[in-house]
Parts: structure tokens; C-alpha cells; sequence
């Protein structure tokens, strides 16, 4: 495919994808098809010769919309949203263009130093301490990583660096595996599954704190444990507090835990994955308070803030400790300008060594809606939840299970768990919407999130409708 | 934006992206621009309204482009290539629409099952063995990490929760930390920096064994080591061989170490990031050869095979062994299916949770080239190597300091170190190429790496005259 055939087939593809995207909802949300049902559909071995664009192009909607699960879908309320938006997709193609490796200033100055400027731009927004900023003389800063998982690591993994160097520093004669088997990590027990994977990665125990009826992390629970591993002779280094909980969108009480962490010189790492794109709301901006405590924030704005995946936001009070943790400098890496004071290299902050120019999306949307753009789409999708808690809690069968703070709505139909699996198993097969559940303190609980940027209200009471005449129904096949 | 804007800015794009990719050869490959260049060239603050898309895109001239190392350049030489190709960027677009996150099958069966298949075409043309294929039955399979350096981490991971496994099976009462204090991991010297890294990450040792006058590892300077660190009471768990490494694409040798990995029960992970793309040529498939006594192996096909960044394949014999090692399950991310043999969740195989549907690109690469057009690409990358091997082994005053297999060719002027520093500081800041060093056997060296799809005979030989020219301009000015 030469240059001149990518401008035909480029704007052909245009056209599909917004064919695709206005007309999102006409498609069933969750598909019909039975694992293994692609392999069937193609052929066993990649083609000798060329194909046609043609062929390829046929075969999207023969081979794989069929099996895709519809996340931009208005019908689609599971897992947490997903960012979609113009902007972000015109940016990705430019991006794609460019396809530069930003691993050091000098693979590409503008893709590292754009991301730099942005971090800073979305740290405003928040309003995060100036500590978090890189500014021109700043010791903090931002990065884009791909995932929360990966942020939640990279805080981890920076810690443990920092804590080593910092009992070496006294004890020359303690072997770095000595202080490992030592440590201890923490987070809340409703923390995402990554917090504890991180632990596992880093090779270091990590323990569940217990929540109050919020399901949020108070500070005498993380008190009373440290107290209790400090006497067992553990050593506490890394706390990690979730702003925007998976299950339910709870909030670990940071102002109580954050002055905890500082005083017992432990690692405060805050992921907001889903509620950080609140944020930018002065409304919902005192969820952030006690940020001034943390060593280290991320949030997703290709959750919430409609910067497609992937573009985990990241920001470090104290750039030093991530770089000490991972630097490495091979001569074929090296270049003239490491070592002025203005130069990231943003290899040593995160996993990978190549990175694409992703924040070209968020200078995009940024621009394209502005932070009153992008605080009216943060405000209606809390409205519809709030509306759907209205639904809910109008009617007497159905309870709601958790506080509704932002985009996400707990509820269950009152009786056992067992009636709620099956209800949702309905919801489910009768692939109008697409919801998943969670675990609230032993309950099977739905969840309803709202998630497409094109949900409107007569989708959300078109979702009720729907659920509670499931409800009817199996309220009555019940024996009475 | 809406779809009918979007339909507008989209052709725009695709057009403007054209252009870029047709004229790039008349941008200056490497740029002008000092640390901090940007920041002063946009406001400080994100705009409170929405901008119009004009002035957005007008600034991607004024503010991007000066700061852009043109990696798809026929002037660009430097690390290792990085993909850029229509039919990829095609996929990419309509990834980014669908914009669905394959965690699990459930999320989206297409994304993870064209996944699966794509991997498995994949290692059909390179023919792997059938142990590392999914098939419908089979117990290993490919999956698509981000990137090399995550590739490697995982290997080491899953090595690292298998030998634990294993020794805590015999001996219950060694402790999880006991046994990893003892682990030690290797690779060769000339290995890439993330593999270091890894170790780093996993918290074992790391050794880097010595490698011969080919800058290769041997079997027996692994057999040594092995022996001495067996001795010492260490435990041996992990190999990590290259073939294809970063500074002179050198192969260790497979054929000798991996029986002695079998043997020793130490996990053998192949790094192939850059070579293994030509091993889809039958005449350079026999530098995979030993690929038999590998646990795992991965590529790059965003490096060499038209794939864009991601896409770094990766395939396992057993995939129980990585997914043992990860495995979380929370109810949120739970399906029906997931008990199912047809199944994959992506999401135990990877560090991320999340992940885009990067297969497409697979798809659309692979089809609209044909193995043959992949293989031919291939081919004419390795001539032009060739080719420039060629001119400067014909100069007296250079001489090749690494044999040339596949497209890399390093070289130096005959002298010393700083006068070859000089020369490549001189090549770089004249700005018509550009091309970065590395060290062998303690020798600054110069790497010649073709890169884009868009490099000719003509540019290779019109960089080859100014090195000489530079070269001869240095010469003169030297005492003589």
C-alpha cells in the first residue's frame, strides 16, 4: 500500500469509524459468540501473496465485530468507563505518523518534553501541591505510563528502592535480600487486584488492611497493624491508598492516613485509576485532600477524562527516587544533553523502554473541549448515576449498596446472593446492557457505571426499565 | 468535535499524515532544538474553553515537528528500526475506535481471540515449534506484550514463581524469600539494559557471562559459571540469551546453551527483539536454531516486520507457568467462560490489567504484504546493509568491527576512541544523519542501522559519502 492508496483507504476508514461510532447503539453491546468461534473464521496461516485492502476490509464486519464487546456502547454499564473521543483518535494518527520511540530527550524532544508540559497542564487542573509539578526547576513531576497496574508498581518498586538505601545507609552490613524479606506493603482489602500483584512482582509481603462500613480505609486500622508488624519486626515501607475504590468507588480517608505515612516514613502512593478525572471538579476536588501527603498520584485519564487508552497520568514529589530506583545508561542510550537539570529521560520512570507519543492526546482533547469541556462531561455522567440511584431507590424491592459519589451505582435486589447472580446472569443474556458485579462485604453486588461518552438519560431509564421488568419476572417464577 | 467534524479533521489527517510519511526525507532528520524548547511555545495553563481544531492543528507544524526526530527518515540510522506502514496505522485507527480494553475474553472476545491466532501465524512463519503454538489443544501460545523489556520481565517472573514451586514442593519449610535470596539469573554481557533491569525489578541476582570474540555467549562460559555459583550454595534459575543483541546484533549460541539450561532445569527465555523478524527468511531461520530448548521467546514486530509500536510478540511452552504466576480473580473480572480450555484472560500474562486490540494491526500487516512481501522487505534492509559494509570496507581508513548479519553495521575509524567520538559527534551535528555508538570490547563504535521502509540504495550511499567526507575533514586536522 503505497502513500496514495493510504489517502483513499485513510478516508474510507474516517468514515467507518464515525459510521461506527453514531450508530454504536443499534449494535447488540455484548456479543453472541462461543470461545474459540474466530479461529473458524480465517485461515489457518498468514497468506503467501498480497490481499486485496479490499478482503481485509470485508472482513471486519464478518470476522470481528461479531465477536467484539462494545465498550463506546450507551448500553454498555460494566467494569469502569474507557475514554473515546475525536480529538484523542486525530491525535493517535499523528502519533501513529510520527511513530517515534520517546525513551530519552533525544529520541525525540518533543515527545518527552510535550509530556512534561501536560503532566503539568492536567497537575493544575487537580490543583496537586506544586511539589508535584515539574515546572522548569521543579524536583517532581509527571509521566504518562500505560496502565494504573504499572503506575502502582513503579510507586512500589521505587519505595523499595528508597527504604533499602535508606536502612543501608545506616547498617552497610544489612544485604539488600535481608531488608527485603522484611518489608512490608499495604493497601486497603478493597484495592484493586494490581496492588497485590505489584506486591507479588516486587517480591515483597503485602497486607489487607480492613475498611470501615464506607469500605474505606481509616487511619487507626493502618495504625494498629503497623504497630503490630513493627513488634513482630517487619518493616513497614509502602502504603497504597485508593481513591475511587473497583467495587464500589470508596475512599480511603487520606487526611488521617497521610500524616501516618509521613511519620512513620512510609511511602504513600494514591491511585484514583476512575475518580482522578473528578478532580478537575472544584466540587469533587476536597475527595483529593490529603494529596499533599503522598510521595507519589496517578489516575487515568483513558478512563474518564476522553483520552483513549492508554494514558495513565503518574506525578512524583521527588523524581530522584523513581530514577534512582531503575537508571541504567548503555552507551547506545546516551546522549549530550543528560545531564542538564531540563532533560527527562523518561525510560528510567517506567517498565518499558519504548514509549509512543501519547500526550499529543491529551494536548488534543485538552484544546478541543477545554477544562469547562471536559468538567460538564465529568458533571453529567455523575447526574446519570444519580439518576439511576433515583430509580433505584424508588423502588422498594432493590437497595442501594454503597455511597454514590461519582459515575458508579451498587445495588441489589433484596434476598440472598444467589437471587442477585441469577439476576444479573438475566441481565446479562439478554444483552440489552452489559453490567458486572463485585463483592461488598460478603454480598453479591451490581454495579452500574456509566460509561459511553454518548449515555444520555433515555438510556439510563431505558437500563432500569429493563432490569427491574427482569426483576418482575423473577420475582414471580419464585415459590411465595 | 462531533462524527460530521470528525469525518472532516479525519480526511484532513489522513492527508496531512500522507504528506509527512511522502516529504519526510526533506525534513532535517535529527532537530535544532535545546532542552525546555516547547515549554515557552504553548501557554502555561490548559485553555478554560474549547479551542477551534484550526488553531490545534496549525501549532502541530509550529510546536511539534521542530522538536521531532524523524525516525521513518531514510537519513535515520540510529538504535534499531521502529515499524511504520499504512496497513498498520489503518488498524490502529480502527483500534482506536472500537477502543474496547482485552483483559479477559469476556471483555472482548475478538481482541483477545484474533490475539491468539495472530500469534499463532505468527510462529508458523517463523516455524517455531508446535510446543509454543495455541492451536485449539495446545499448551503453550504467544501473546502480545508492549514491549521487550516486559517480555523479559514476565519470563523472569514466571521462571521466578516456578523455581519456588518447585523447591518448596521438596522442601515446605523454606520460606518464599529464603529461596529468592539465593536465586541468580543470567544473560549475556552484551545484553540489553532491560534484561539487567528485570533482575533488578524481581529482586535476584543478575550475572552477565562473558561472551567470545563474536560477542556471543558459549556453553561453556555458562557451564563455568554455573558451576562456581552451584558451589557457592546459589541457585541458577533463569537464561536469558540474545540473538540479535543491541550493540552489534550479535547471536549467542542457542544450540549449546540450551541444552545445558535443560539439563540444569533453568529457564531459557530468548530475547530476539530486533533479528527475529528475519527469521521468517528461510536463509536466516537457522539463527533460531536451538529455539527447541527455549522456555519462551519473543520479538519485536514493531521493530522490523511493519507492525508500528506496540506489538512485541511473545510465546511460551507452557502457558501455565505464566499465568501461575500472576493469576488474581477478582468478581468484577470474572465471566462465565473462563473455566473454559478455549479460553485466554490476557490479563494473567501481562504486567498491565488493561490492553488494546493490537492484533488488528498484525492482521492488516500480514495480509496486505503476504509473507512474501515481508520477506522481501527484509531482505532488501539486509542488502543495503550490505551494501554499506561494503563501502567501508573498501576505505582503508574504517574498519568493520562486528560481523554483518542482518541490518546493522558497526564501524569505526582506525584510532582511538576519542577520534571517533569526534567523528560521530561531528556526523550528528552536521544533521544530515543520524546514528548513535556503542562499546565493543571497550571500542567506542559506530552503528549504521537501516531503519525506515523508506531507505534506498541512494541514501545509504549518500550517507556513506558524508561519513567519508567527515571522516576526511578530521583526518586533515590531526597533527600529523
Amino acid at each position: 500500500m503505497d502513500a496514495a492508496e493510504f489517502r483513499r483507504r485513510g478516508k474510507e476508514m474516517v468514515d467507518y469509524v464515525a459510521d461506527y461510532l453514531e450508530n454504536i447503539e443499534k449494535r447488540q453491546v455484548y456479543p453472541d459468540v462461543e470461545p474459540g468461534y474466530l479461529r473458524s473464521l480465517i485461515p489457518e496461516e498468514a497468506p503467501e501473496e498480497a490481499e486485496s485492502y479490499e478482503d481485509v476490509f470485508k472482513d471486519i464486519e464478518r470476522v470481528i465485530m461479531p465477536g467484539v464487546t462494545h465498550w463506546h456502547s450507551p448500553y454498555f454499564y460494566a467494569y469502569f468507563p474507557t475514554a473515546n473521543s475525536f480529538p484523542a483518535m486525530l491525535a493517535d494518527m499523528l502519533c501513529g505518523a510520527i511513530g517515534c520511540i520517546g525513551f530519552s530527550w533525544a529520541a525525540s524532544p518533543a515527545c518527552t518534553e510535550l509530556e512534561t508540559v501536560m503532566l503539568d497542564w492536567l497537575g493544575k487542573m487537580l490543583k496537586l501541591p506544586e511539589d508535584f509539578l515539574a515546572g522548569t526547576e521543579g524536583r517532581g513531576g509527571g509521566v504518562i505510563q500505560g496502565t494504573a497496574s504499572e503506575a502502582t508498581l513503579i510507586a512500589l518498586l521505587a519505595a523499595r528502592s528508597k527504604i533499602v538505601k535508606l536502612i543501608q545507609a545506616d547498617h552497610p552490613d544489612r544485604s539488600e535480600m535481608d531488608i527485603i524479606s522484611k518489608l512490608v506493603a499495604y493497601s486497603s482489602d478493597q484495592a484493586h487486584s494490581s496492588v497485590e500483584r505489584a506486591g507479588l512482582i516486587g517480591g515483597v509481603r503485602m497486607k489487607k488492611i480492613p475498611t470501615d462500613n464506607k469500605f474505606s480505609v481509616r487511619g487507626d486500622a493502618l495504625q494498629k497493624v503497623l504497630e503490630e508488624d513493627r513488634a513482630a519486626g517487619l518493616i513497614p515501607f509502602f502504603f497504597c491508598a485508593t481513591l475511587g475504590t473497583t467495587p464500589s468507588c470508596a475512599f480511603d480517608c487520606v487526611t488521617e492516613l497521610g500524616p501516618i505515612c509521613n511519620a512513620e516514613k512510609i511511602w504513600m502512593h494514591i491511585d484514583a485509576a476512575y475518580a482522578g478525572s473528578a478532580f478537575i471538579c472544584p466540587e469533587f476536588r476536597p475527595l483529593l485532600n490529603g494529596i499533599e501527603f503522598a510521595d507519589s498520584f496517578n489516575f487515568n485519564p483513558h478512563k474518564w477524562l476522553l483520552v483513549n487508552f492508554d494514558c495513565s497520568a503518574m506525578w512524583v514529589k521527588k523524581r530522584s527516587d523513581i530514577i534512582g530506583a531503575f537508571k541504567m545508561e548503555p552507551l547506545y542510550l546516551k546522549h549530550d544533553h543528560q545531564e542538564s537539570g531540563l532533560v527527562t529521560d523518561y525510560r528510567h520512570w517506567q517498565i518499558p523502554l519504548g514509549r509512543r507519543f501519547r500526550s499529543l492526546k491529551i494536548w488534543f482533547v485538552f484544546r478541543m473541549y477545554g477544562l469547562k469541556g471536559l468538567q460538564a462531561y465529568i458533571r453529567k455522567h455523575v447526574e446519570l448515576a444519580k439518576e439511576f440511584e433515583s430509580l433505584v431507590r424508588a423502588d422498594q424491592r432493590f437497595e442501594i449498596s454503597a455511597d454514590v459519589v461519582l459515575g458508579l451505582v451498587c445495588f441489589t435486589l433484596q434476598g440472598s446472593n444467589e437471587l442477585n447472580e441469577t439476576l444479573l446472569k438475566r441481565i446479562n443474556n439478554a444483552r440489552k446492557i452489559h453490567l458486572v458485579p463485585c463483592q461488598l462485604a460478603g454480598k453479591f453486588v451490581l454495579r452500574f457505571a456509566v460509561c459511553a461518552r454518548t449515555t444520555e438519560s433515555r438510556h439510563v431509564q431505558e437500563a432500569w426499565c429493563h432490569i427491574s421488568h427482569l426483576a418482575s419476572e423473577l420475582l414471580q417464577e419464585l415459590p411465595h
